[in-house]
């Protein structure tokens, strides 16, 4: 017998499985004899080695294929370590409200509302009626629908009083989802290695979305009422920053909202400093005892650039928001957003629009301020019945959240894994803080699943506390 | 009378107007003589003046109204100019290709497919059944639905050879389009004030993404047989580059395939240089004469970050793509882009996976490709009989475009004026190069409406040439 041959044969088959993907069919045991002016014996030979190295698994009567490699390499990409460098300052803070606990647990960490609290039938049959029409099919402007443009002025319009001019459809750009905005409005006003004023605490996005553009953040102090006027001037004198980011309605964490007085003293202040306020009103639907009265409306020289996303109160599938803003700023954030995203689903726009044009949104909008009610106060009495050396400074008007306060020495890390390991999951106010935190907060959201269980989450959390002493 | 009255309660309504919604219901008549106890006169009286001022409209029998500002004052944001500073790069060059021109112009400009050429039906049917399904309520995970993660990487695994290991799920990203994928991959790969490799021409949304995220590009020509070896291996040597953005397959603009050899030399080359290649597989689903095989396939050492997208071959209001890489730089990627969109629309992501996963959709490929390589051949024989001093350096075996160089001397900014002044409206070669021009060039698209109308375009764009002698 002749070995040569089969090796040679066997040699020319390991560079053919080389190229070839796992379950390919080798050449017949005909074509072999030909290719190589072999025998069938030694080409039978070849593939029980092949077979024997793994290479190949034979099905008699039917053929030799590539086997799939049965052991995965463990792999070295120690090389990426050099070439990536130092990491950038986006490291995500997303984690701890995006995620998704098991379901055993009493969840008070997220910062969507649960699926009882979205007027569901609607979004279905939104979402339906957007699969018959145009847009499932075509791309759709980089600004947006005009339609749905044309409602997110109206919204501002409505509340515009009569010595301003309310904003129309050219001022409004929609996105897929308010996150870009604020990427997009902090590059446009202050750029990377500038300055940002913002209150503290803050929404954790904003935070992230600045560390990623390259953006300083100079925290302003606020409270129930709104952030501090003495230090706002201050820090835009001090900081020569031409930009303001806060959240006017229901903040996030806080639920404060401002009174029409203090907002038009910030905005006096900010025109006063030739800057921008860029207000997110990212809670605008979520009215409790008050309602939404957004500064945009009460501002035509172009000083503020306001966001509004209806991915929370509409669906978290229907990712739709809104930018309103004048000038030559518009231009800016339109050719920033055009170079991130170029232009948002046509069948999202359709849907979104067609949820809050129905004559049944109004009604389910008045439905959610009475079940949010009803749930903050729960949890209210939750925290004030269980949790003794917690402070609640003020209960929101609005939002999603309640902001709690705890004893200055508390062990904020230590609560929270103690207190999943009970069974509750919470968010640690320390995400909202754009510097060091002034006090050890919890940030609990009424608005997720189970309410039921509020009274039992306050007392996991209160066992918790009792281990630090 | 009591002209002293009137004014007072006017004063006094002008201060209340000030502050209302347009359209806003005054006082009643009877209010107003109560509040300021004068006689109906008077209230009559204040409200004349006001009509009169154009404050006020008055409906009789009903009661009087705020009016809407019946001008619009010509407003001054020039306090913008200070405030923004000087324009950033990102300047939007996305208008050309993105524009929608009047119907009755012939349309060889645009970046995208025409509706015909869309599975229609199949995406009614998916986006119908998402209405109907979870995905239209629930968040979903921000690197994506693990079954459509799945997907993409049984995609590349289908074409991995057996000795290396195969993508998976979990080397997945699921993005909302993917130029918001190549912001991040040059963020990740290159970062502000890095430098990143990229074929010359290039596709002109990579060069605005670098653009914004401050990333310089040090161009290396490329041909029918792609990027110039010699030239990218002195790119890396002399820049320090850590990355190469390319199009391997049916490149935008000049349709070129790599060689799997070419393919293996770059892949030899980025790995030499412990660097990353940017793989843009956008025109996976365009394959004519040849089918799509990504160089992702051929690498396991994390060396390949690979970027494809369904918008193009799906819909364009199905915006969904993927990110896939493996290594740190995954996990960059991941946090880069919670960052900027937190996570992608459910509704988006199982319509895609239901649309690429039904038998039709193989079927769709097929005729896909027989579409438009009539529509190719057509455009090319209408350059050829029409445009005599027109050169097509390669007849392109995929994508949607033909690159078509021209005269030298030719004034391509005055040839794209006058042939849309004739009603055909084509797209400048100079947006895919990202320094200087090499040469005169048109991209015309062959996928847009009315292949019919291909033999005149070419003949309207000879008698554009023709005013240039």
């Amino acid at each position: 017998m002749n070995h040569g041959s089969s090796d040679r044969v066997a040699d020319d088959l390991r560079t053919w499985i080389a190229a070839a993907a796992p379950g390919a069919r080798l050449p017949s045991t005909r074509e072999l004899t030909v290719r190589h002016a072999v025998s069938p014996v030694t080409v039978q030979r070849a593939l029980r080695a092949l077979s024997a190295e793994g290479l190949v698994e034979t099905r008699p009567g039917v053929g030799a294929f590539v086997r799939a490699p049965r052991t995965v390499r463990a792999h070295d990409y120690s090389w990426q370590t050099a070439a990536l460098g130092a990491a950038g300052p986006a490291r995500s803070a997303a984690s701890a409200a995006l995620r998704t606990p098991s379901a055993e647990l009493i969840s008070l960490h997220s910062g969507y509302p649960d699926r009882e609290l979205l007027p569901e039938r609607a979004v279905r049959a939104a979402l339906a009626r957007a699969a018959r029409g145009d847009a499932a099919l075509v791309r759709t402007p980089s600004a947006g629908l005009l339609e749905l443009r044309t409602w997110f002025a109206a919204e501002l319009a409505e509340q515009t009083p009569a010595r301003y001019t309310a904003p129309s459809a050219r001022d409004v750009i929609v996105l897929p989802g308010s996150q870009l905005g604020l990427g997009a409005a902090f590059r446009s006003i202050a750029g990377p290695g500038g300055s940002l004023l913002v209150e503290s605490p803050t929404y954790w996005g904003a935070i992230l979305a600045a560390a990623q553009v390259g953006v300083s953040l100079v925290p302003v102090p606020t409270g129930p009422a709104g952030p501090d006027l003495v230090a706002l001037d201050r820090a835009f004198t001090e900081t020569g920053a031409r930009g303001f980011y806060a959240q006017p309605t229901y903040a996030n964490p806080t639920g404060a909202q401002w009174s029409q007085a203090h907002g038009e003293a910030v905005l006096d202040l900010v025109r006063a400093h030739g800057a921008f306020l860029v207000e997110d009103d990212w809670a605008h639907d979520f009215g409790i005892t008050t309602h939404a009265a957004p500064l945009a409306a009460r501002d035509d020289g172009g000083h503020v650039v306001y966001l509004r996303s209806l991915t929370k109160s509409v669906s978290p599938a229907i990712r739709v928001a809104a930018l309103v803003a004048r000038g030559p700023v518009h231009e800016r954030l339109l050719a920033d957003l055009e170079a991130q995203s170029m232009y948002v689903s046509g069948a999202l726009q359709a849907a979104a629009l067609d949820v809050v044009t129905q004559p049944a949104w109004q009604s389910h909008l008045r439905g959610l301020a009475r079940r949010l009610r009803a749930r903050r106060d729960l949890l209210v009495d939750a925290v004030t019945a269980h949790l003794p050396g917690a402070t609640i400074e003020a209960v929101p008007p609005g939002g999603l959240n309640l902001w709690v306060r705890l004893p200055d020495g508390t062990d904020l890390a230590r609560l929270i894994r103690d207190a999943e390991a009970r069974g509750v999951v919470v968010a640690s106010g320390d995400d909202w803080f754009p510097a060091e935190p002034t006090g050890r907060y919890l940030r609990l959201n009424f608005a997720g699943p189970d309410p039921g269980a509020f009274g039992r989450a306050a007392e996991l959390l209160a066992e918790a506390m009792g281990e630090q002493g």
